[in-house]
Formats: C-alpha cells, structure tokens, sequence
C-alpha cells in the first residue's frame, strides 16, 4: 500500500478523535470541525478521500461515509465533482501551525509517549524546594534574565572552551522560547529556513508561524546527521535567512553529528554568515560517549551561530528556563525582541536554575543513572514483543527512532491510541515530506510504566497488522 | 521655548548617556553609537541641532558639538548642506523600540522612579514561601496554563458576573506577554491599532514592533478617560484591527472612567467587532473607591473584549504571572501563539499564582495598605519642595501624574538623572506628539527612600530651572 506523504498531517489534525462520548463517526465529524474552528483545517483544504483516510485511522470506510454526511449536512465541507472533498469557505485563513497537546488533554489513563519530559522524584522535588530559598530575593524585572544566571550560564560556555561573557547570555522560558524568539527576530515572512529533516517540531512550527520557506536537509544514520555537502548545496541556493541544527543526540533521530562534520558546518557559517541556531539542549544527556565540540566553539567568535540550552530535558521542564548564547552581531535584536515579549521571564524559576547550573555534572550523572535503565528496558522490552520492529541504540538524548514494516506509521498511531497508549509518528515531525514508517519513542517515561505501554504498543500491533493485511486484500 | 515633540524620543535613546566614566561629549558619543547599534536610531535618521539637543539634556552647547565632530569623525554621522546631521547609512533598518531598562542598568546608587514594581517585604516572602510547597508537583507540559490556575483565575471572573469558563483563561509571563500576544495574532504590518495617548509603553512598543499604524485618542482629566465619541469617531474613520484601554486607574494618568463612557465603548465594540485588549491590571489598586464595571462585562458576551489581569502590580512583578480572558472568537489564535511562544510559563510560579489567587480579597487590601501611605508621603513632600508642581490625587493605581512649569521635562529628566534620580517623561508615553510638559511619578517605592528621591528632584529642579532661565536670556 501506499499512504501519501499527507497522512502525518492528518494524524495530527485528528489526534485523539477517538476519545469523547457518542458514535464513532460522530466524534471524528467533531474532531473535524474543532480543527476547522481551530484554523488547523483552512477553507479549501481538500480531505482524504473515504477510503484513504479509514484506511490511515484504522476504522470501516462506512464511519467515514457517515462523518463526511454529517459534516457536508452541516456546511462544513463541499463536495464537487471531480475536485473532491473539500472544507466550505469559511473558516479564516491563517498559518497552519500544529499545536502541542498536554498529557493532561488526553483521556486520563492514556500513557503519552509523545512528549518527552524528564519525571521528578521525591528527591529531587526536595532539592528544587532547596533550592528556591533564595527565589523571592529581588523586586526587579530582568527583561534578559537574572544577572547571576547570566554569569553563571556564561561560566559554563567558558568552561567549554567557548569564551563568553555574560551580556551575551539571554534567560529564555524554555528552549522553545528561545528558538522562537530568533525566529521572530530575524525572519520576515517568505524568508528561507533551513531545518534538519525530521527535526523538532517546535521550531517547525516557529517557522510556519513566521510564514517561512521551509527547506528540510535529510538526516542520515550512516554517517550520523545531515550531511555537509547538502547543507552547503542549500545554502548556496536557496539563501537561507535561520537555519537549525541539532548536532548531539538529534531529536528525534538520536543521531551524533562527527566532529568533522561540525568543522565542515562551522567553515560554512564563518563564509555564508547565515546564523545557525543550533540546539544543544540533549548534549547533556550522554550516557558516557563523549560529545563532539559544539559549531560554536568550531566556528570563528563573531560567526552568526546562536546555543540554545535549558535545564528542560536535564533536570524538570516546568521550571521553563532556557537560554541563548549570541553572538554580539545578534545580541541586541533578538535581547529587544525578548524584552517586548514578556520584560523577562519568572524570577523563582531563574533563582532555583541558579542553583542547578552552579551544580551540572552531577545533574548531568544523576540523570544518566536516571535515564540509561529506562532506555534499555525499552530497548528490551521491544525486543521481546515487537520484534518486526527496527531500531538503533542510541548513545544519549531522550528517544528510540523505530523504523516499522509498514508505510503507514500514522495509521498504526491512531490504533495505538485506541489502546490507551499515545505516540507520535515519525513523519509529524518531517519538514515537507517523508517516509510514513517511524515512531518516536521516548524513554523518558518512569520505568514502571513501560512494561504496560509496550504491551499496549504490542496489541494495537497486531491489530493493526490484521487490519492492514484485510486491507491489502480487499 | 518650544521644545520639539521629537524630544521624549531623544530622552528614550539617549537616557543612562551621563554614567559611566570619561568627559561628557565622550559618554554622549558612545551613548549615540550603542543607541545606532542596537537599533534605536536607524540609518538617515535625523539628529537635533547642536542648540536643541543641548538644551533638551541640560549641558552646554559645546559638548554636543564635541560629541557630534567625535561621531562624524567615525563615520557614524553625515552632515550635508540643508538636511542637518544625519545617522550614517549603514545601520540596519529595523522597527524602532523602547527597550526596557531595567534598575540594575542604572549606576548603582540612582533611586529609580522609572518603573512600578511592588517591593516584597519579610511577611509577604515568608507568604510567598508557604504558597511554593506544591510548587513542584507536576511533570507536563501545560502550554495555556495550569489547569488548577485556569479555573482560579475564570472564578475571580465569575465572581466579578462575568461568566467565564476556564478555557477561556490563557496563563501568561505577566500582563506585558498577554499583551504581545493578542498583538502577534491579531496585527499585520500596517494595521492600525488604537491606544489612549498617554497610555503603558509595552503596549506601545508592541504595537510598533508589529510594524503596526499607531494612533493616539487623548485621555482626559475631566471628564476622566478617553472621550467616546472621540473613539468612535477613529475606529469608523480609521477601521483597526486591535485597541488598547486601561479604563481604571489609567497608567500614566491615574484616571477613572467612569461607567457611561465604558457603556458607551462596550456598545461601540459590539457594533464594530473591533477587538478590544482591556487593561486590568490596575484595578486591583483601589484606594477604597469603588470601581465601575469592566468594560467586559457590559459588551455583548460574544464581542471581542480580550481582558488582561496580572500579579505583579497587585503583589509582586517577579512572579511574571498575567492572563488573558479571551472570548470564543478569540481564543484558538491567541492560545496557538502563546503554545508556540514557549510551551507555556513558568510552572513554580504559577503553583504560587494558584494559593495567591485565592485570597485576592486580602491581597487587595493589603496592597491598598502598603500604597496608600506611600501615596500620601510622595503627595505632602512633592507639596511642600515642589509647589511649581501640579497634579491631581489618585483613588487608585501608582502614579502621579504631574504637570510641569515647562515644556521640557525631558531635558529636566535628564538632569535629575545626574542628580541620581531616574524618572520617564510623560511624553515618552504619547502615542504620537504630546506636549512635554509631563512626569510619571510611581508611589511604590519604598517608603524610606521616598524623602531622599523627592529632595534629589528638587535640587534637579532647581539647577533646571536656573539653566531654562539662562537659556531664554541667552
């Protein structure tokens, strides 16, 4: 069979259809129009047609006829001969833009695989209450932060090798705010941004935003991430205004760009002076390789790269603080632009990183010790009960890049999600289009649940293997 | 004399120039360079004569002209035949912005009246410690805010009759994000925006940053507010597409409209569908006058009424804890940009926002306790060393607004920073032209210093004064 590169776009518009009161077809005519209302579905947009998406949902064509009734008895869509199914000119345009769901917005007792967050434990809560003893010290707005983080965030570059002083530091809400915020800064609508393919979809999503040409540079495993042939051939042509890499522990793929590699890249910086934002938040999470030197130390001092880091996937996401390390050509335009966001970002959270920062190699042990059993308890566990299912073990970083023996990753998501277990496919986080037949798994999850999500991941495997083989024959 | 309605924005470039070390026209020089740099002056635009300038910052007319050769000299400025002096044209062009400056900036003994910031004092840190205990307990993602905090915060809504369900809550990094963001979803570059004139600089600079069309509808003393037959006469002339009112306790003008006006722009949203960003975050701070009806709650329930709270006046800035109220039409954009923003703020503190939201009764009077002193106290020193000085007294909020014997208070601004106190002209709140002739005063400072800051104004005015006199003989 053959699932069109659309599909992952159309998990995400109808991701978690299924839960709610009422009939199937029903819930998934609501799901339609919640994504119509949302902006997520446009005026024009065509749909799949009946066949293709019962096919990718894993439900009867017949729940598909009922839901298009519905939704075409109620305006919501046009139907037209020869042009398809389309959505009613009604609804706004605007950027399509995949929102974040919360593990809260699932049914209760789903196990979400789809985002990775580090858990905390009782001792760790205690050392974040240790922490925050200092927390309501200052009556202050630091629109860039905290002036002690900002030194002590500049002390770690500086331990790196990387000279830095701490004007260049700006305290970000997360990493996520970080990458938006040099996007907002730097790129006007129609602009080229250069992303690894797949790639973490929160800076996807910033580009969309910014109304951005997205260009995506494959990720290879073999040698590991993207390749700096490509990267320089798409420099050339298509003059990028951002570009976004995440060389150590890439998410999702879990891939670890080779030093030369990163001197190939640096050297194109220092020459095209496109800045590159490159995403160092996994490189805490090795679990004992060493990591390469980052771009930015490789490329020259006044080269445009900008470091995002955060304490978000090391220590506890909820603390939201992240950071940019800029270059001083950068410095001040994207500092104004942060400062217009929010006048800087919570003073507890600041204070208790403060703390964190001054402390990292242990953190960065301790999280290992945390993080290495669930990675091969995963790793085991798909052995046993999912073996059709390919994967690499990765040195570090937050996730399995399972490679499944179908070309319909997206649709085994959505069966998946019916037996209480969600997780994205692959392919949701490609830029333009990709292969259909990846699963991101987090190991992140605490270990006790993951013999139950496997065993959930296991059955929605065979039913989706029985349904797909019916499929084939009808 | 008649300074020019340039001269708020000089003050905004130009401010902080008098510290740090090195003869005068030397730090002006450099002060000019940073403000070229970082974006503040572009490239073509024009200087002030050598004279006005001179005047406008109370120095003599031969250090502007020793600053001016200084930065000729590096080629940071062109003087040409009949077009005056000129920025270089190699700054980049970019939105002009009034960056924030933050106390810490300033020289270190400068009592800052620039911003209004609550102080925290022993009780309330102890407090704020209490509320933190379960500040730790959540390991997700909530990109629009903490369920609990959400339903919190909609019943304070609910018990003001507005009725309010808690998706219709958008958790932000204080009120100054809630404003950005309906900005970022709602503005394209050349929509019009409507502000009251004077009126809060984030709104204003967001505004701008949007490449926004800004125009100004003036707030009166008498009667207090914007005029609504003024404000219906822009929106049918200039058709915008986001406006921007603080009906209670205006910041800067302290005033309070009252509640026929507010009836009346309630009526005038339903009708035009125009969206309204209403400013709340004042209104906390009564004196014990009791506050007319938001302007919510007398428009339709579907009209486009987005209303903006926050604790940082009400308790404590560095929290960054504000919201928006957004009505059905509203919300799916707003909330899409705020998840693609950052993921959502800071959790510990909105853990914190949670305990404080649910004694707001007590806050509220404790904050009126902690204000009303510092009010009286700034009200009888400024009488009895300041008699030149008028200004009404506020039932609420945290300025004065003072009239000066003058139509250069920014050149007395800039003198009284020499003097060690840092204070904002109330031009540099105008959207648009405004006669200088304005200070905005905060109260909130802490009582103590109060005596010390009023005598450093004093004197500032004294030697201001002085210097007007020897300019108009001169």
């Amino acid at each position: 069979m053959s699932t069109s590169v659309e599909a992952p776009r159309w998990a995400a518009v109808l991701q978690g259809w299924q839960s709610g009161p009422g009939p199937a077809y029903q819930r998934l005519a609501e799901q339609f129009k919640a994504a119509i209302q949302h902006g997520r579905l446009t005026a024009g947009a065509r749909l799949p047609a009946e066949r293709t998406l019962a096919r990718m949902l894993g439900i009867s064509r017949s729940t598909v006829v009922a839901a298009y009734d519905n939704l075409a008895d109620g305006g919501w869509l046009e139907r037209r001969q020869g042009s398809g199914t389309r959505v009613a000119p009604r609804a706004p345009r605007r950027p399509r833009v995949l929102t974040l769901r919360t593990p809260a917005s699932g049914t209760g007792d789903d196990l979400d695989f789809t985002i990775a967050v580090p858990w905390l434990d009782g001792e760790q809560r205690a050392e974040l209450r240790r922490a925050s003893a200092r927390a309501f010290d200052d009556s202050s707005y630091h629109p860039l932060g905290l002036p002690e983080l900002r030194e002590a965030v500049a002390a770690t570059y500086v331990e790196q090798g990387l000279a830095t002083r701490p004007e260049q530091i700006l305290i970000t809400t997360g990493a996520q705010q970080g990458i938006a915020l040099t996007v907002a800064a730097l790129v006007r609508p129609g602009d080229t941004c250069v992303l690894e393919t797949p790639t973490f979809f929160g800076a996807i999503d910033a580009c969309r935003a910014a109304q951005a040409r997205l260009v995506g540079v494959e990720v290879h495993t073999q040698p590991p991430g993207v390749a700096a042939a490509q990267l320089t051939e798409v420099f050339e042509r298509q003059a990028p205004r951002w570009s976004f890499l995440t060389p150590t522990f890439q998410n999702p793929t879990g891939t670890l760009m080779p030093t030369a590699t990163r001197r190939r890249i640096a050297a194109l910086i220092n020459q095209s002076q496109v800045p590159l934002v490159e995403d160092d938040t996994l490189a805490d999470l090795s679990f004992g390789v060493a990591t390469p030197p980052t771009i930015a130390s490789l490329a020259a001092p006044s080269a445009p790269v900008i470091s995002v880091g955060s304490l978000s996937k090391l220590y506890w996401a909820g603390l939201r603080v992240g950071w940019l390390r800029l270059p001083e050509a950068l410095l001040a335009k994207v500092a104004q632009t942060k400062t217009l966001a929010d006048f800087g970002s919570a003073l507890p959270s600041q204070r208790i990183a403060l703390q964190l920062v001054s402390d990292l190699p242990r953190l960065r042990e301790r999280r290992r010790e945390l993080a290495l059993p669930g990675r091969d308890l995963l790793v085991e566990l798909l052995r046993a009960q999912l073996p059709q299912w390919q994967f690499g073990v990765p040195e570090g970083g937050q996730f399995l890049w399972v490679e499944l023996p179908t070309a319909n990753a997206t649709g085994y998501t959505q069966v998946a999600a019916r037996h209480g277990v969600r997780v994205f496919p692959g392919a949701a986080m490609a830029v333009g289009g990709s292969q259909d037949c990846w699963l991101r798994l987090p190991f992140t999850m605490p270990m006790a649940l993951l013999p139950e999500a496997v065993s959930r991941m296991a059955s929605a495997w065979a039913e989706f293997s029985q349904r797909e083989g019916d499929t084939r024959l009808s």
